[in-house]
């Protein structure tokens, strides 16, 4: 029986209805059928064909993923059928590198997402490892948990990875689907947050999202003022940003830690580096262990996506508001 | 009484014999008649006046510094007069800001250097704030120790930080006055070194100093054989260096440690730290803390500087040597 989705099927155009056959249920797979799907701008640059040529038509996205369990494999003993679980971008790697042997196939070079050859969630049914889903706990929402998936998992790993705890000094720039879960778990880590932005009519979003600070990225005076004020930077934002100003926003031993991924390379002086002995680090997603992790803590916590759904049927109008940057803060398409 | 040194008196000139006054010697302070100090390539920078604008002339270089205490401030009580004692770069901070009090006044961003505004060691005498001075242990030797003040912190520090253990596969890229210090104290640590540098008659002498592991850097493929294989890499050496191409050589969540001051900025590719989680981190020196540790563990461990001795008297000679980069691996002046 075929899945019914909807898939590109050329580089930058609309998606359309589309049944596929799935590879057989393997005996660590499960069958999801999908009941929320968050639109990742991840998705947005592979329906276009610009993120590392991963695209290959006719191309499903869809990688935050919430649903039942309606078919499992053989060898699958950690959910049962009818258990609500998530899943994310990793769904593949090799078992056998050091990344892999620790706990971290999200660091495997063989790493393998859901919608780069295999398809994904904007779709009525998905199968995928059963290694690499996470059960959705009782206390959250699937359209609040279904961003959680990347955008939460992104955000969550730098925190939990630092180690941060109250009182540390974070900034989160740029307050979009990833930032404005960032200002939420910072929060809910007892840290203490600044959000900056390019909107100013996210200042007051901003608070309610858990920032107890707010600068506007354009203001350059407020941005100076932040010079050696934080320990960690998370930088959501994508593009080509003023890297060597945001290191000086840094204290000694102060983290940068990319999470967008900007298309140039950074220009980065030696001595914003030296001196003080800042760093610079990056990540994408984060560990199985770590998504099962960030979904308890957001459960616990009150951390909760902002979301807009609309059914998946409409998904055309959703890609357009992705695009046109109007969604505050994710998207998340629901069955039927 | 004047103190007898050497001084450049402009920019990029040779040494003369220079009598000053010194302060008064104030409470904290102790005042050590030199018996060695190592020529650092920073020595040779601030001659040039290519050191962050801090040279001014009359400039007496000198920061890896061993000799005996003369004489004491009123508040000095950790050392007495007659003991050895080392002195390095760092020689005052603001003791108010969070760095200073947290025990590491060289990230302080009020940190002074003693021969940028203060007189150095190449000189009979000097006079330092006892705080950052550093007891020699007994089995190191004077000439040995010299080079570690500056040299052997500096490459310490990261090893500290990192919190290297036996196993861990450092790459120390550049073998001279830092890096052959980095190869004997990392394979102190128990670490699986690899020394990479430039000059294939390094190969051997990369092995006396503990490396398990040499490449050449000029060797295209013998580089690209090291993918994906260091925790660490320790960057000694200075100039426009193929960082993207170091980047790639690290495993996931490794760690490029820039040790030597590139004056280009680093044009770095984002994916090459966010897909393996990797980080650029750099620094200067290190604490007080740090240095009288890396001190006893380098006498524990047999970690000696490789040393060319030649007297005081003959300091433009060894800066010449220095500026050809002919000395293996340190030149420390002695006194007399």
């Amino acid at each position: 029986m075929g899945i019914q989705a909807f898939a590109a099927f050329e580089a930058r155009q609309e998606l359309h209805s589309h049944s596929y056959e799935p590879d057989p249920l393997g005996p660590r797979d499960a069958e999801i059928e999908v009941s929320h799907c968050g639109v990742c701008h991840t998705d947005i640059s592979l329906i276009d064909d610009q993120f590392f040529g991963l695209s290959s038509y006719p191309l499903v996205p869809g990688h935050e993923v919430v649903g039942k369990i309606v078919a499992r494999g053989a060898d699958v003993s950690n959910f049962e059928v009818g258990d609500r679980v998530g899943a994310g971008w990793l769904c593949g790697s090799c078992g056998e590198c050091e990344a892999c042997r620790s706990g971290e196939p999200n660091l495997c070079p063989g790493a393998q997402g859901i919608c780069a050859g295999r398809p994904g969630g904007f779709a009525e049914r998905v199968r995928v490892d059963s290694r690499f889903l996470a059960a959705i706990p009782a206390g959250l929402e699937s359209e609040q948990a279904a961003p959680l998936m990347c955008a939460g998992l992104t955000v969550f790993t730098p925190l939990d990875e630092l180690a941060v705890q109250p009182g540390t000094r974070i900034g989160v720039v740029g307050i979009g689907g990833l930032g404005h879960l960032a200002l939420q778990f910072a929060k809910a880590f007892g840290c203490e947050v600044t959000a900056l932005s390019g909107s100013p009519t996210k200042s007051e979003e901003a608070a309610r999202l858990g920032a107890d600070h707010f600068a506007l990225t354009s203001d350059a005076e407020a941005v100076q003022r932040l010079a050696s004020s934080f320990d960690v930077l998370l930088v959501t934002a994508d593009g080509d940003l003023p890297w060597n100003l945001y290191l000086s926003l840094l204290r000694p031993k102060g983290t940068l830690w990319l999470l967008g991924m900007p298309q140039q390379p950074l220009a980065v002086e030696s001595i914003l580096l030296m001196l003080p002995s800042r760093s610079i680090k990056g990540s994408i997603i984060g560990s199985p262990d770590q998504m099962q992790r960030m979904l308890e803590f957001a459960a616990k916590h009150g951390v909760r996506a902002w979301t807009e759904p609309m059914p998946m049927s409409d998904v055309n109008t959703a890609i357009d508001r992705v695009r046109k940057g109007e969604v505050r803060y994710r998207m998340v398409l629901t069955a039927g």
